[in-house]
């Protein structure tokens, strides 16, 4: 079965499916989703208004056996940020979505009437149910109930109360194979599907399975590709510690943003640390490794249990134990835990609300380290939908701007990530430059700058940086693209058998011919396309900055800012 | 004596006395506040940081007999809009400013501790004292406090507690000559003064005078110019009913923002009229007519008294009135009175702070014509700094972005005033065009879109307009320099000895030889200037745009929307 375009009128309550222009052939994941925002969406238009689509592509590679493929992007213009964004996700919605013949799905208008709708997905098409059972609930409420009903061969996509209140930190969930969640974390694409009035979208692939145009080809290459991924110490790192295996790395380095972004160091760094996870994990019966969708092989997800065994969480990540460990200062690994399993809950992203939190207590509406105030903020504030809560739930820059506070870690509205840029320099040129905000996982200089993938840049230098972050932006703009996810970056970096199986197997797969050149061409294209989206909607070169702060405080231990001019910053867009 | 600058720098808590240097000399008001901003601000940097400065300056006539010319401009960085902007106000100040001999007075830096300061400024310098006493406490307090302490020969600049906690809405309070207040309303420059840690300014300008170089023709010419005022219909019209005689005129145009910018016409428009508010100060022995400064033939200013002839509020003005009263469905001008103090008294804007009430109506936080809970969030939550006191203290568009509102009247984050840019055309040019936001003072098309002052041009027409808008701006952004209250230009625009004599004026003043094309030149060299700095900030084309939905959303009784192109209303910039 050829794929094809499903699409959702909101505003008429129509659904159609439609042939795929040839323009968009090519495209799958990010490369698709940013070129039918593109085309489709006016730049200057309301993100919560009726003109903003909501687009969810699979990647390229997306329901075959490849492994780690099962990555599901969905792009809009953000509300947080206001430019274009895409936001990608593991679960089994991808896969499902790619085997039920979905190229794209793109929803697009408002209802007029202030009612409730359900999308149900199958190969024959979509249909538009009213909701009301589950409005006002949890992502993991919606998903029990859902599955309860469904069975588990039924991928499923939510938002929770944040969401529904069209907070611009709002995630899209996605459940994975256990019924846990996985999240389309960043810029608020929740309050994009909620301004939509859609709580959740089921997806039954019904007995469908996606065509390879040469099976042999594809087992060969993906047999390469897996053994590539599986091989590399960094990799091997994610499956024994999770992504947390940088807390301490990241300390060390003198990177990891403490105390709302004053210092270099946290000391209760060790009690959050992915070692201390790990053993606690391994004391109370969580599991170590765990997959977020089916086919990977790093598994880096886990499921981190209380002490009487039962699970609290898991997907458990290294920014959002930073975010609420670090640059909160609260040093309890089961509060955090608790922390994130609600944020999973109510649908918001734990980077964006934990430095929200972290601004909050440097504006003094709570004590920096008060995890138990957190706990009650979420769940008694932001759950709620109060004023605070709001405040809170429309991120880093909200706190900021309604307490008047101006140590505010975001760019273009977005809040900086788990590496200090004053002491990791190229991630401050990815997050300078990145079209959708301050975001490490658009161009992970971390790895060269750090954990020395792909060779090796002083963190503390300004050389190179700019064409590190460039190359890696390029580099994961494509591989955004496929479904991949973004972990085999360090094996594509270092193996050299690996980025010529990935292509063999979007070959194999298309029966195209694809060379390494038309990859980069790809990346490029896409930021090009993404970037052309953010000037027409009002975006300059002075959005492509750091905050203030970052010129002026000089960051422990190294003592050291953040050093480039616009001028050298702006050099990134040089091809 | 001749004038200097006057600089105060927080962050090293030091002042001086400075020569103008020769490229200022010729500027006074606007002209001097954009040129030092322009020239001594970073346009990027963060509005409440210590790299933005606050600049006051007299208007080139200030200090003089000549009539209404005692308006103060205040000119920083917005933390409202992210522009330049500039707020001028009556009250003793500028008068009292120009006397001492103060070009402009530049406040610069931040304190690097939290503690709190006054300015006592005398034609000797500035003194910087350590304030407690007054922290916390409203704008009739403070006054009321230094007035005792003072006397009433020294001028009082101060902000309430919405600039302590740098609300983005926060304005800086100028006493009149009978102890009221008026307001450099728009823009938040009092959260600029309230992140300088500056409670109060005290200006003391001992028996110093202003010289005029040539007095006879100086006399002579101020006899013209104030005959041209008092004589003019409109000037007649605001003495007697003040600028509240605008309601049931722009009511009846179709053009009264009502319940959110959802209607044109307001049901309770009666019940508010500047005709009601007369007959109501009448009996209950209020003053119809009242000035804000000293020489002032207008007097649209007044003293409104509650049942029990005690004062409620002065200088209560048709926005204010109509932003409670349509905008908000509020049919009772006792509570928009009771607002209006209370608003004035916590020093925040008063168009900006109702337009923001009408946006969380419809956000559900409260219901339309619910006036009592208006003054309970004002007095419980906006002046106590509560979350939501807070949202709402930060502006319309704080709110919109809060509660996910698509319905959001704002340009450039600034809250549009009381004439909805569908019905009256000319008006939707200015507000999006404004250097410094949605702003009707700004170029008034009012004048010559309803009160066919200066010609008449179809309210409801596209033809016309833009030459209107930019012709007002030019000529606005030059009164704005001279110290004029704005409602001189009524008499400019339909009497020809007006202009002239104003002209005539300045050159006796300084002795020389300015001409008509002179001041279109100064008028034009200002918004240029602030342009420059705006762009330099990082606003393009797209930000002069009026929100969404008034393409898209038609408005009773005329069922118009805006319909001028982006292309169009760039032809502003044509000159």
């Amino acid at each position: 079965m050829a794929d094809r375009i499903f699409r959702v009128n909101m505003t008429k309550l129509t659904t159609s499916v439609e042939k795929v222009p040839a323009k968009w052939a090519a495209y799958g994941g990010r490369g698709l989703t940013s070129t039918i925002v593109a085309a489709e969406v006016e730049p200057t238009c309301h993100p919560l208004g009726p003109k903003n689509k909501l687009v969810l592509a699979p990647g390229l590679l997306s329901g075959t056996v490849a492994a780690n493929s099962g990555r599901l992007s969905i792009g809009a213009k953000s509300p947080l940020t206001g430019t274009i964004k895409e936001a990608n996700a593991g679960g089994t919605a991808a896969q499902f979505l790619a085997r039920a013949g979905v190229k794209a799905l793109i929803i697009e208008g408002r209802p007029k009437k202030d009612k409730w709708y359900s999308l149900a997905l199958t190969p024959d098409g979509v249909t538009i149910k009213k909701e009301k059972k589950l409005i006002g609930k949890g992502n993991f409420k919606v998903v029990q109930s859902l599955t309860e009903k469904l069975g588990n061969k039924t991928a499923i996509i939510s938002i929770g109360q944040a969401g529904e209140m069209k907070m611009a930190s709002a995630n899209i969930s996605i459940m994975d194979p256990d019924g846990g969640l996985r999240s389309s974390g960043r810029g608020g694409l929740g309050a994009v599907m909620g301004s939509k009035k859609i709580k959740f979208i089921t997806i039954d692939p019904e007995d469908q399975k996606v065509t390879i145009a040469r099976p042999d080809k594809f087992k060969e290459a993906n047999r390469t590709f897996a053994k590539a991924l599986a091989n590399h110490p960094v990799s091997q790192a994610l499956g024994q510690y999770g992504t947390n295996v940088l807390v301490n790395i990241i300390n060390e380095a003198g990177g990891l943003p403490t105390k709302n972004f004053t210092t270099g160091q946290f000391a209760g760094h060790e009690s959050i640390s992915g070692e201390t996870m790990h053993d606690t994990m391994s004391q109370r019966g969580g599991k170590i490794k765990h997959n977020c969708h089916a086919g990977c092989v790093i598994q880096c997800s886990q499921v981190y249990n209380d002490a009487a065994g039962k699970k609290i969480t898991s997907g458990f990540e290294y920014e959002s134990i930073w975010a609420l460990g670090a640059d909160c200062c609260v040093d309890n690994l089961d509060q955090i835990a608790m922390a994130d399993q609600i944020m999973d809950d109510i649908g918001i992203d734990s980077i964006e609300t934990s430095v929200a939190m972290g601004v909050a207590m440097e504006a003094g509406v709570l004590s920096f380290g008060d995890g138990a105030e957190v706990l009650r903020i979420l769940k008694k504030e932001v759950a709620k939908g109060t004023a605070l809560g709001r405040v809170i739930g429309n991120g880093a820059g909200s706190v900021g701007r309604v307490y008047g506070i101006t140590r505010v870690p975001v760019v273009k509205n977005q809040a900086i990530p788990a590496y200090d840029p004053r002491a990791i320099k190229g991630i401050g040129i990815t997050y300078a430059t990145s079209t959708q905000g301050a975001d490490h996982t658009m161009g992970y200089t971390i790895a060269t700058n750090i954990l020395n993938v792909g060779g090796k840049i002083d963190p503390l230098t300004k050389e190179g940086q700019v064409e590190l972050s460039r190359n890696l932006q390029i580099a994961t703009a494509a591989i955004d693209s496929t479904g991949m996810c973004l972990f085999i970056a360090f094996a594509a970096l270092d193996d050299e058998k690996c980025l010529p199986a990935l292509i063999d197997l979007i070959n194999a797969r298309f029966d195209i011919a694809l060379t390494g050149d038309d990859v980069v061409n790809l990346g490029k294209y896409i930021l090009k396309t993404e970037r052309a989206f953010n000037i027409a909607a009002g975006f300059t070169s002075v959005d492509d900055r750091l905050p203030e702060f970052f010129y002026s405080e000089k960051l422990a231990p190294h003592n050291v800012v953040f050093d480039f001019t616009g001028q050298e910053i702006d050099t990134f867009w040089d091809f």
